[in-house]
């Protein structure tokens, strides 16, 4: 069997990809692509405008409104759609890939997804879950750009199942998509570091924008603590309840964790405990100032 | 006594400014002042390199390290210190400060402020309160900017014993340095609000760094939403600790309305009630636009 995973041989000029999901990430995976110079790009996408769009710019090759035979060519298929969607999507037109071919992800938050995925694709398809910690401001193909990779840091999901050289072969990808870092671990380990540096400062901007104090006079007092505390509150509603519903007990505990802090915040108030107060922002100020020069 | 409100008939090119305090804000105010093309900008300023800095570059006209005979000239004084150095500089220097001269200041929360310097000043001056929602990353004179106003909303809080016609002037100077609206309140209903959208932000930004999630590892697993919700944590401590004591029972409350959102998140997650997920997030989503186009 080893011999049946092409790609593992194939320069990327020689490698036919494809792409389910032209919104903003898969659209931007697509230009990335594109821009790399790989042989062929085939796209499958529900809206016929975005498939026209992006054959007309010359993103994509084939394109595709549901899952067919073209398929059949791809050596790697990225999916860019909802977890779901995704899974929904593999049962549906498992049989449309190729036996050998690698398969990977986008999802924000895995879960139980990877082995979900790997279980419905069987052995002769190898899943390899990852991620890139990317994305921009608003939705759709129309907002996507090969350019979101470049700097990012790019996360690989292994399972025990994977082939090496498949992971081996992802990461690579992704550096030459312009990315800075790649990180291996595992997707548990993974879900529990997201809900705190995704899961939890969504939950954070919704919470603020939906507190009662905001009123019809808040645009005048605001500057820019609010206005980027609260940027990632215009959020899309359907995807994160997925991702905050598939990552459920690493956020509560999150939430939990966030409390503490406030109570400690409570307390130094209501104490009038000036020390304490300064300890607890020059302690922020030292570790964010770290962040900033990591 | 009427008529020694002199800076009421004088054109801004015939008007003399003093400003204490030389940092982010009072360089800006400073650089502003400049732009407009004021009579003379007196600067008080403990660190003589950032008056030597300011004179070079032109900002300013007259150099003092502390209150002194200089400051008599002044029309108009804007403070632009921490609020305790403020009161204390009036304690002790409010005999070089003219008759008739309009004293303002800058600072984010007013708390028992405008009362106490008022009544330092005496009747002879008169004290109109009011702040920029302006700022910038970084501190101190050399990264202070004109344009920090630009666009900007100013705030301005009078006291009942405050003179119509310096009120005005104050209102008008700020839509001379650039600023989109120019708001009157009560202080009392301004630090209630400043509570929501500027001290909380903080806080919250000050709690996400301090959270015992933080690793070495969170580096790799940052994307705009963690990086944005943390900014303002790069945090003035000392400034910082004033404003949040001076607000108190304010921020308390704040607090513990965003304490409510955090419940709301932790039973819908428990619950796996994703039509309440959908909700908060689809609400906040709705009021984020809003404030966009605002």
């Amino acid at each position: 069997m080893a011999g049946s995973f092409a790609i593992r041989d194939k320069e990327l000029r020689d490698t036919v990809f494809g792409i389910v999901g032209l919104g903003l990430i898969g659209g931007s995976y697509a230009k990335a692509l594109r821009r790399l110079g790989v042989k062929k790009i085939i796209a499958v996408e529900k809206h016929s405008d975005t498939l026209s769009q992006a054959l007309k710019e010359g993103v994509i090759d084939v394109a595709c409104q549901a899952g067919d035979e073209s398929l059949k060519e791809a050596d790697a298929v990225i999916f860019a759609v909802y977890p779901a969607a995704m899974l929904a999507f593999i049962r549906k037109y498992a049989a449309f890939l190729r036996q050998g071919a690698l398969v990977t992800d986008v999802a924000g938050v895995k879960g139980a997804l990877t082995a979900e995925a790997a279980a419905i694709l069987g052995p002769g398809i190898d899943f390899v879950s990852g991620h890139p910690m990317a994305g921009r401001e608003g939705s759709g193909f129309m907002n996507s750009a090969a350019e979101i990779f470049d700097g990012a840091n790019y996360i690989v999901l292994p399972s025990p199942a994977n082939r090496p050289e498949n992971i081996l072969w992802l990461k690579k990808l992704a550096l030459s998509f312009g990315c800075r870092s790649v990180v291996e671990l595992s997707p548990e380990k993974h879900d529990e570091i997201i809900a705190y540096t995704s899961n939890l400062p969504h939950l954070l901007a919704v919470s603020l924008m939906n507190s009662p104090s905001l009123s019809e006079d808040t645009k005048f007092f605001i500057a820019g603590s609010f206005r980027d505390a609260t940027r990632v509150a215009d959020i899309n509603a359907e995807l994160w309840a997925d991702l905050f519903l598939g990552n459920k007990y690493n956020v509560l505990a999150e939430i939990g964790r966030f409390e503490q802090e406030l109570a400690r915040w409570s307390e130094a108030l209501q104490s009038e405990d000036r020390a304490a107060l300064l300890a607890m922002m020059q302690s922020a100020a030292q570790k964010r100032k770290a962040l900033k020069n990591a």
